[in-house]
C-alpha cells in the first residue's frame, strides 16, 4: 500500500510495522517501555577491568544471532567497532546485528564481515564507504534499518532493538565504568548515543584508552550500568575524533543562500528574544552564524538554546553571550568538543533527550528554528540525505527528520543543482525527511514555502521576501541539467528508511550495476 | 522459620519472599528490569504546566488502589506529601499506596488518612511522629514495608513496587519538567531519591514554587520523563528543609569516642591516600571528622571522596582539599546545599548510584568506611535504628544497611547507655541492619570487634588499641542500668523490614499500649 507521502509500502513489510501516517500521527500513544536483564553486583568489587576486549566479550556471553551496539561520537577516527569486531569474528561468533549510531568509512573492514555473514542485520542511522556499497548491492542477509537518531532512541526505549551487549567507547573512564565523553587522548566531548544504550543493553563494556581514578565525575555513562571496562592503547584517531573547525564558507552563493536562510527567520515571529537554534554542519547552514550574529546585535536579541550536533561557530556566539546555553548531543569539531570542558553553559544530552518523538517530550519539540541541508527535495518537500545519485547508501538521516518535525520553522538550504544533478526534483530516490515537517526551501534561484505554512507564506511576504513555488524551482533546476534518467533496480529490498516514530516512511531496493 | 540472623520469620510472609540468607547471599542474581507505562508526546507542546495540584492528579487518572510516590529532601520542612495528599482525599480517592523514601513529623496528617483508609499501604525508609504511631497501633490496613535507601531503589528497580503516579517536589524546574535541586526560595541541594521515580514511575508529576525559564540545566530530573509541572506558592518551609550546620558536639563523651573511632580507622590498611568514607549525622559520626583533619594533615593523605548525606563538616575538608570530591545523595544542612551550588567538585549522584544493591555496583561497595549510630546494637551486632525503646516506629533504616554492607570497616558509634536503657543488649527490639555488615563497636566503655573481622581483631591489637568483646560491653551496660523488660506485642504484625536485597530481615508487630 502507499503510506501518506505516497511511497508503495510492500504487504510484507507490514506484517509488523505500520506505514508512515504523517508526522504527528502517533502523538498521545501509551507503551511500556523495556528493561535490560542485569546481573546484580551486591559483594563488593574493587574493579571492573576486563584482560582483553576477548575476555570482556566471553564473559559477556556473547552468541550467535545476538545484537550488539555501538556508537559514532568517534566519527571518522572511530577503532573501536573494528577492534570489537575483529575479536569477535576470531572467537567465531557469526550472525550478529549491529545496531549502532552511524556507521561509515572508518568501520570498512566490516563490509567483509557482512559478505561472510558473522554480520547478518544492520540498524543504523548514518552508512557510508563499503558498508554502504555491500548493503546497496544486496550483500546483507536481511534487511537494513535506517534511522534517525531519535528513532533509534525510540526503538530502544520502545523495545524494538534489544541490545545484548553495548561496546561503548569512552576518552576516560574509571575501573568501575564511570565513563566520560571528555578527557583522555581521544576526545570527542559527549556520548550521548551511548546513555541510552548502557540503560538499555543487558551488558555494557566501557572501551577506553584512558583510565581515570574513580570516581571519574560526573559520568556520562554511569559505573551501575557497566559491567566490565576493557583498557585499550587507542581508541580512536583524535585528528579524525573532532576537525579543525570548518573554514567559514567564502563561496558567495553559499552566503547568499545563509543570508536568506536568516531573511526567513526574521520574517517570521519565532526570531524574538530567546528563540532557539539548530543549524546542520554543511557550509550554507554554517554560514547562516555570520548573518544572525549582526543582526542579533541589531534587534538586541539573544539566543536561549543552541542545539544539535555542535561546531565552532555555535561555540563562538555561545563565548560572546549571543547565546545563553548550548546543549549538545553530538561535537563536530574541536572548538565544540574544547567547549564542553570550559563553558559552564555548555551541556551534554542524551540523544533521548535531544530528540526521541515517543518519550514526554524532546528538545526538539521546543525548537524554534532548524536549519538543514539535503541531497534532494521533491515537490512535496520530502527530502533525501541517505542515497546519492547513484542510488547507492552513503549519508545519514541524523538529526535531520527529529529537528524538521519537532521545530517551529524547518529550512532546507540547498543548492537547485549540484554538478549535473538536480536537487531539487520531481520524485527523491529515498525519503528521509517527509515533507510535512519541512517548512522553507532557501535555494540559490528562489525560495519555496510549504503551501501547508499559509502563515509562513504571508509572513514571508509581508517583509517582501520574494517567493517561488517548489515547481518552479524544480522546473528551473530541470532547465538547466535536464530531468535524470530514473534508477534501475532490482526487486530486491535493502534497506527500510523508518520515520522516526517506527512507521515506514520509505524502502531502498538493490541497485543495479551502472552500465554503459 | 528463622532467618540468618535468628529472627522468626512468619510463614504467610514467606509466599512472597525469602527470608534473610546473609549481606552478599543474592550476589550475581539476574533479573530483569522493569519499564513505566509512558505517553508519547511527538506534537510539540509548549509547556506542561498543569492548572493545579488538582488538575495535574485528575490527569494523570489517579484511581483506587494505585501508588504513588513521594521524595524526603525537603526532610522536615516537606508541604508536598500534605499538598498533594489532601487534594487526593478531597478527590474522594482511596485505598492508595505511599511509597516514599521518608516520612516523618512533616506529615501528621497523613496518619488521619491512614486511619480513614485513604491510605491502606506504606512503603518507606523513615517513619516518625503520628504516622509511625499509626502503624505501630495497627491502624494500617496492611503491612508497611520498611526498606533501607538501596533497598527501595532495588524494589523500584526490580519491579516489586510500581509507582503509578510520582510527584516530586523540585526547588526549580522550568516548563517543560527539567528540575532541579538546587536554586528557588525552598533549596534542598540534591534529588537523589527522586531521580529514581521519574525513570521508574507512569506519571510524573513536578511540584515546584520556582519557575525557571526552559532549559533549566543540567537537571536533576529530565523533562523526557516528565508529565505535568505545578506551581505551587511554596513547596516547603526552608528553615526546616535544612538547618544550621548542627555544631560540633562539645560533649567530652562524643569527643572521646570520636576520637577512639579515628583511632580503629588508622590502625587499619584502608586509611591511606586516596580512602573513602562516610558518617552519619549524629553527634559522635560528626565529631570524627574534628580528628580526621590533624590526622590526615600529619600523615599527608587525602580523601578521594566522601559519601552519604553530606553535612557542614564533609564541605570544610573538600573546600580545605582535605576531600577531593563529594558525591552527594541527600543534604542534611545550609552547608551542604551551599556546597553542591558553589563546589564543582560535589556532585549530586541518584540513590541507585548510592547504594542500589542490585545494579552493577554501587557507591557504597567501594566504601572504606562508615561510621554510622545505632538506637540497640545486640551481641551479634545486629543494629535497630527504628523501634524507640518503647517498640514505636521512630527512626529510619536509610543508608545505614547500604553503607554497612559495602563498606570494608563498619563502624558503629554509640554510648553505652542513654539515660535508663542499655543501647548494648542482648537482642534488640527490631533489626535494621544486620550484624554481618558491621565490623566495630565504639562506645564510651570500650571497643568490641565482630569475631567474623579476626583481620581488624589483629590490626587494632597491633595498634595497641584495647579491645573488649560485645557480651562485656552488654553485660557492663546492664549492671549500670539492669536488664530491660521485654517490651510486649499483639500477634499482627504492622511491618517487615526488608534487607536491603528484598528478602526479610525482621518483622515488627502492633505495640501492646503500656500499663502501669
Amino acid at each position: 500500500m502507499k503510506n501518506a507521502i505516497g511511497r508503495e509500502i510492500p504487504d510484507e513489510l507490514l506484517v509488523n510495522a505500520e506505514p508512515y501516517k504523517g508526522n504527528y500521527a502517533l502523538d498521545g500513544v501509551e507503551y511500556t517501555k523495556p528493561g535490560p536483564t542485569v546481573r546484580a553486583s551486591i559483594k563488593p568489587q574493587e574493579s571492573k577491568i576486563a584482560g582483553s576486549l576477548r575476555d570482556a566479550i566471553v564473559q559477556c556471553g556473547l552468541k550467535d544471532g545476538m545484537t550488539v551496539s555501538f556508537h559514532h561520537h568517534l566519527r571518522d577516527g572511530d577503532y573501536v567497532i573494528n577492534l570489537v569486531m575483529k575479536e569477535i569474528e576470531a572467537l567465531g561468533i557469526r550472525d550478529l546485528t549491529i545496531a549502532a549510531s552511524s556507521v561509515g568509512t572508518a568501520h570498512d573492514p566490516v563490509a567483509k564481515m557482512i559478505e561472510d555473514g558473522v554480520v547478518t542485520g544492520l540498524q543504523t542511522s548514518g552508512i557510508r564507504g563499503r558498508m554502504g556499497e555491500a548493503v546497496s548491492n544486496g550483500k546483507l542477509r536481511t534487511t537494513a534499518i535506517l534511522r534517525s537518531h531519535g528513532g533509534r532512541v525510540r526503538a530502544i526505549e520502545q523495545g524494538e532493538v534489544h541490545i545484548d551487549i553495548a561496546f561503548i567507547g569512552a576518552p576516560t573512564s574509571d575501573e568501575y565504568g564511570n565513563a566520560r565523553g571528555t578527557g583522555g587522548k581521544s576526545d570527542c566531548g559527549v556520548l550521548s548515543y551511548a546513555m541510552v544504550d548502557a540503560k538499555y543493553a543487558d551488558k555494557v563494556v566501557i572501551v577506553t584508552d584512558t583510565l581515570m581514578d574513580f570516581p571519574n565525575f560526573p559520568p556520562s555513562i554511569e559505573a551501575v550500568d557497566v559491567d566490565y571496562v576493557v583498557v585499550v592503547d587507542s581508541i580512536g584517531e583524535p585528528k579524525k575524533i573532532a576537525s579543525q573547525a570548518a573554514r567559514m564558507s567564502q563561496d558567495p552563493r553559499d552566503l547568499m543562500m545563509a543570508e536568506n536562510c536568516v531573511r526567513v527567520m526574521a520574517a517570521t515571529p519565532y526570531f524574538k528574544d530567546g528563540y532557539s537554534f539548530q543549524a546542520g554542519a554543511g557550509g550554507p547552514s554554517l554560514a547562516v552564524y555570520r548573518f544572525l550574529e549582526p543582526l542579533m546585535i541589531e534587534r538586541k536579541i539573544k539566543m536561549r538554546w543552541a542545539i544539535g550536533g555542535i561546531t565552532q561557530p555555535t561555540v563562538d556566539l555561545l563565548n560572546k553571550g549571543l547565546i545563553q546555553c548550548v546543549v549538545d548531543a553530538q561535537d563536530f569539531d574541536i572548538g565544540a568538543v574544547r567547549s564542553v570542558h570550559e563553558n559552564p553553559n555548555h551541556y551534554e544530552i542524551s540523544t533521548s533527550q535531544y530528540a526521541n518523538p515517543m518519550n514526554k517530550g524532546a528538545f526538539v519539540n521546543k525548537l524554534d528554528f532548524v536549519i538543514l541541508a539535503a541531497l534532494e527535495i521533491d515537490t512535496d518537500f520530502n527530502v533525501n540525505v541517505v542515497t546519492g545519485s547513484d542510488g547507492i547508501l552513503r549519508g545519514a538521516p541524523g538529526g535531520h527528520p527529529d529537528a524538521s518535525a519537532g521545530a517551529k520553522c524547518t529550512i532546507i538550504v540547498t543548492p537547485l543543482v549540484r554538478g549535473r544533478i538536480p536537487t531539487v526534483c520531481e520524485r527523491v530516490v529515498t525519503v528521509t525527511t517527509p515533507g510535512d515537517s519541512v517548512d522553507v526551501l532557501v535555494t540559490d534561484y528562489g525560495i519555496a514555502v510549504n503551501p501547508a505554512r499559509q502563515d509562513l507564506i504571508e509572513a514571508l511576504s509581508a517583509h517582501k521576501i520574494p517567493l517561488s513555488t517548489i515547481d518552479a524551482l524544480k522546473d528551473k533546476a530541470y532547465s538547466m541539467v535536464g530531468r535524470p534518467d530514473d534508477l534501475e533496480f532490482f526487486d530486491r529490498i535493502v534497506a527500510i528508511v523508518e520515520a522516526r516514530d517506527g512507521t515506514i516512511l520509505d524502502i531502498v531496493r538493490q541497485i543495479k550495476p551502472y552500465e554503459l
